[in-house]
């Protein structure tokens, strides 16, 4: 069984030294260090560009790629980090280890951050960088994938996407959505407890730095309250250890009641975003080759 | 794409004499009509017999069985129809496929119906069945599927089971489960247009045949009120055309919540127990072989 694994992660989680609502720059620095602690495989090739001007990172790995007879497409990619931290190139890791498993090639978007730039700064490129690559790639070719903050920008990049008439991506995963900036989940509270990467305080320093003026509320700050009718066939995977399970379940259970082909996913016990853990974690590494397979039978 | 399948599909039920609250034996024998209208396949074979005294039938079909070495296992099968009409003989069509997709046999519970035997005849049935055959099969060759009202009785029993202290199966899975016998989700109404199999009317009739001078929000009645705290990993299926959506988005939320490794499939348009329609519909059959796929890993 995989208690083992589950525990070992947790106390390196619970041990560790990020703090989502600490010191900002230390925070991002920190979370960069966590991310690429690992190093990339030999095979993954990451090459700097831009869509539309917001600037990218397009990976390939030796599985697969944009014209792999076995595969093809394109996973368009949105880092986690709560708004404030991360980078596409710390999503490496991750972002290529979708790619390998959709046989796709992933381009990670460096949308900008809070508090430097607010809502809807980081909303407006992932639309752009969406709409740029549209000249290039047919959309049936384009899937969406976020993890945490990422997952609720994807939500609100489609709500856009669709509401400008835009043709959308063939398909969506999310990991660990953060889709209600409201905090109004009742796992807020009721996981906080076993949540080991992420506090209900973290979520509300990061979150109001992103929301600025606006209402949290809003449907493209917290999609969780969105109209997410013709969505197209959406994967969502959880742990039940966070304090966002709620935002899985609830976008699970609005998407389904706006007919939307749903696929919801909960790994008991699991963590924030455990499929970045796949290396460590079978749960993780279970989950990413189930997601891979949803990709890769859209994409096709 | 399936868009005439199911419109088709749709047209057929909405005109459709059977009126799950109409008089009770006219509509026992049209659901017996409607689900023996296809003739079973030739490979399978029914075994009438018991289990604890329980009337069941033994399901073999030409794929897989008992001790097949590509599968293997039993699933315990409780059929629907509201806790009033169906039969064990009338679920053989549908049993059948789920045990031939499962590489497994099935076997098919005749749990005492209402009006003649209310709460808690059927779920003592379903309770004793499953004992039964525990001293016979281990537990982890054993796995749950209920569909409708039997998937609401698969996770009422669940409950009973794990608080008596017997090993429960290796894994559950319910199609549309009926699990809300007061009716509360919110999909009752916002639903009830595009549902062309049940009505609230019909479940509140058959209902209260079933729980009689009891209370509805019995958590063994309704399960969607119960501690679902170390059930086996579970399958939920449903179609967002139907008002019982809530109930399948309501166990897979409780489910999660409580650490229970959780797989909700939400198919769009599709109606009640759309994987009995799997011959004319190709979402029932996807949903058949994606359900025969989650139960053979879990025998295995």
């Amino acid at each position: 069984m995989t208690d083992d694994q589950l525990r070992t992660l947790d106390e390196m989680l619970r041990d560790g030294p990020l703090d989502l609502g600490g010191e900002l720059h230390e925070q991002r620095r920190l979370l960069v260090e966590m991310l690429t602690a690992i190093p990339l495989p030999d095979d993954v090739r990451a090459t700097p560009g831009d869509l539309a001007g917001v600037p990218v990172i397009t990976v390939d790995t030796g599985e697969g790629g944009l014209d792999d007879p076995g595969g093809g497409g394109v996973v368009l990619y949105l880092h986690g980090g709560a708004y404030a931290l991360g980078s596409a190139e710390a999503s490496l890791g991750l972002a290529s280890d979708v790619a390998r498993r959709a046989r796709a090639r992933a381009i990670t978007v460096d949308y900008r951050l809070a508090p430097e730039n607010p809502y809807p700064a980081a909303l407006d490129d992932a639309v752009a960088a969406y709409e740029a690559l549209l000249e290039t790639v047919a959309p049936d070719k384009v899937a969406l994938v976020g993890e945490s903050a990422g997952g609720g920008l994807v939500l609100a990049a489609l709500v856009v996407l669709r509401d400008r008439g835009v043709p959308l991506p063939c398909a969506v995963a999310v990991f660990s959505p953060w889709a209600d900036l409201t905090l109004s989940g009742a796992t807020m509270t009721t996981k906080s407890d076993v949540d080991v990467a992420v506090t209900a305080r973290g979520l509300r320093v990061r979150g109001a730095e992103y929301v600025g003026t606006r209402d949290p509320a809003t449907p493209t700050i917290s999609p969780v309250f969105a109209d997410l009718t013709a969505l197209p066939p959406l994967l969502i995977q959880a742990g039940s250890h966070e304090i966002l399970l709620d935002d899985a379940l609830r976008v699970a259970a609005r998407a389904a009641t706006a007919d939307v082909a749903v696929d919801l996913r909960i790994t008991p016990r699991a963590p924030h975003v455990f499929q970045g853990f796949a290396a460590v974690l079978s749960e993780g590494d279970t989950a990413l080759t189930e997601a891979g397979e949803f990709l890769r039978a859209h994409l096709r």
